[in-house]
């Protein structure tokens, strides 16, 4: 007979989960990268967001929660918002060097801990930055629509590299 | 001085993973439940397909993905396409109680164990977990896009109850 599932088994790591975040982002930056320049900016169905708006949100989210679970302020973003393409792929990198760094100044308790993200969100700290992580997964699969719309190809869903 | 993070932390436990998945999968619930039943058989925006094939895509990605991490059997969902919104949602439902009890059987060795589910992709079980959820948020957020321009609110991203 098997073994069955432990509930307490471990899945992820923290290091496991840095490195899924940032497998997602390198994801995105292809994304942001397929729009052209004027599309980026101001192409939308139904209403929503340009997909520019989309990936300045996933950076307002991202360096600001690896911050917030690592030191428990929560401070936004205070960086001017990119209008060009080349500007926000700068900043979109830079962050990813960023995000290591908070990242690894995350206590291990912190984790567990629960705290109001940005004074609104109560969760312990990993399911904030599960929730950063579903929230560019949701809205990148939308820009995946818009690329389609304007007849372009988005990047293979499962590269991460 | 602070104590900072070990790259070996746990972050995620079989049991929070199981919880996770099935939280996304009621908010999909909701989603598909938001479409009238013509635009959801039929609606869609860029050449892709409408919401039902992809929800059926979920279906046939998460007990599936259960039953292989568990058994090293990789076997194709083999009920019949659903042709309504009850017959999907009933579906659904089925599906829900059965991912638990598929879940339940996965032995913990295998979350970390290399396989090549359906045959196709190399990877450790949790991952191809991952890869389940993640492909159906991406998704579901293209589902999103339909709604809004059908001019239909959708379910609260946050709410996984």
């Amino acid at each position: 007979m098997e073994t069955t599932s432990a509930p307490e088994q471990t899945i992820l790591t923290a290091d496991d989960l840095l490195k899924v975040w940032q497998g997602h982002r390198r994801l995105t930056r292809k994304t942001i990268d397929a729009f052209p320049e004027d599309k980026l900016f101001s192409f939308s169905l139904g209403g929503m967001r340009p997909f520019s708006e989309m990936a300045w949100e996933f950076i307002r989210m991202a360096v600001p929660i690896a911050h917030g679970v690592a030191t428990g302020k929560w401070e936004e973003q205070k960086e001017p918002k990119p209008t060009t393409k080349a500007e926000l792929l700068k900043v979109w990198d830079e962050q990813t060097s960023k995000l290591n760094e908070e990242f690894a100044r995350i206590p291990p308790h912190r984790f567990t801990e629960i705290d109001k993200a940005f004074g609104q969100w109560e969760a312990p700290g990993w399911v904030t930055i599960q929730y950063g992580i579903d929230n560019e997964i949701h809205h990148r699969g939308q820009g995946y629509v818009y690329l389609r719309a304007l007849g372009i190809e988005p990047p293979p869903f499962w590269e991460r590299d």
